[in-house]
């Protein structure tokens, strides 16, 4: 077998064409995308017309070439203000902090939530290198204490290093005339009790809510 | 859970960047990635440097706007002739007639061949409205009747398309001086007898081979 899987690996070293390997290369380098699935790709677009691929390139450099950083939240943005924060019918007075862009999709997706975000780019991980300084925190604080934020909200995922950030935070804003809080932790819906995990099914029951029947 | 699949679709759809939108677009074009997939793509090519960005797309731009089609074996190539036809150490007299250009890349790692090719661009398949026509098969009778071709191997996979490609390119080139020959086909090496299909294990048997121990 070992035999077998040298020649299979060795198969994808043979491009007979040295435009093909670099295309190859480039896709490669890509986070998830194997050699084996870059030549795939590499192979559909030459298939195709020369203008698909064009196309393709040209709304790559054009996305890179003008993203901009918001200035105020720190989200991806075409502008110098991303759409969220220039939306004025949005409440500018709650600010909901998350680690990532993808966490803003996600809670977008939601539809629940007409507040202000604020990007720290990460959360505190001192084995991987990231301290407050490496995050948008600092701003967060100016954010804070200008006295038009009301409440933030604490959006971050309940890791050790998230729980950590979130700790850090609390300490940062504390004394400010500004509410803080974070998402509420408890059993999925849709999810089954028998699966949950026996921390998050613990703490569920510790941190109980009043029942509020339909009659009520 | 219908409910919370709907927001998670619904997730993607709010990218508060158009920039964004239309890169990710570019990416879920192609085959085997989904708008998960792409957005994970671009969001990296965002945290990176524009160079990488710039770099990817011209390594793509370029291998699409100077590839060329072998004008002998029909491969993919950066000249008129691909490396493969221009290697003057190569038996010119044998010709192995493949399917696709992974076919090539696949053979070419054994090391074990060292012919030509000729790049059929798929198998005759009713069904998905490919004739002969649609295939290089005037180019191939073209190259037997020159009267530089020895032998002929067919390496086509042995399905139903595959076979009857076979059988109609040895209707096509009975009658010339050409040797026609398939792959041997048979139980891999390392494969499982217990594993194995009926058919191949069937045939296996009835076109089984003198064994030549090691003393002979």
């Amino acid at each position: 077998m070992v035999f077998l899987c040298n020649i299979r690996i060795f198969a994808f070293m043979n491009f007979s064409s040295k435009l093909i390997e670099e295309a190859v290369h480039a896709f490669a380098a890509l986070p998830g995308i194997g050699k084996k699935t870059a030549l795939r790709l590499v192979l559909h677009l030459v298939k195709q017309q020369p203008e698909v691929t064009v196309q393709f390139a040209e709304a790559i450099l054009k996305m890179r070439q003008n993203i901009k950083e918001c200035e105020r939240c720190h989200n991806i943005s075409d502008e110098k203000l991303c759409t969220i924060c220039a939306d004025s019918r949005r409440d500018q007075s709650l600010v909901c902090v998350v680690e990532g862009i993808r966490d803003v999709m996600a809670i977008e997706g939601t539809g629940q939530y007409r507040g202000l975000y604020h990007i720290l780019g990460g959360v505190i991980s001192p084995i991987e290198g990231i301290g407050p300084a490496e995050l948008n925190i600092d701003s967060l604080v100016e954010r804070a204490t200008s006295g038009d934020i009301r409440e933030v909200i604490m959006a971050i995922s309940p890791t050790i290093e998230g729980e950590t950030t979130i700790f850090y935070l609390s300490k940062k804003l504390r004394g400010l005339d500004v509410k803080l809080s974070t998402i509420a932790r408890g059993i999925s819906f849709g999810g089954d009790l028998e699966y949950a995990d026996e921390l998050t099914l613990g703490r569920s029951i510790v941190a109980r809510v009043p029942y509020k029947g339909a009659g009520e």
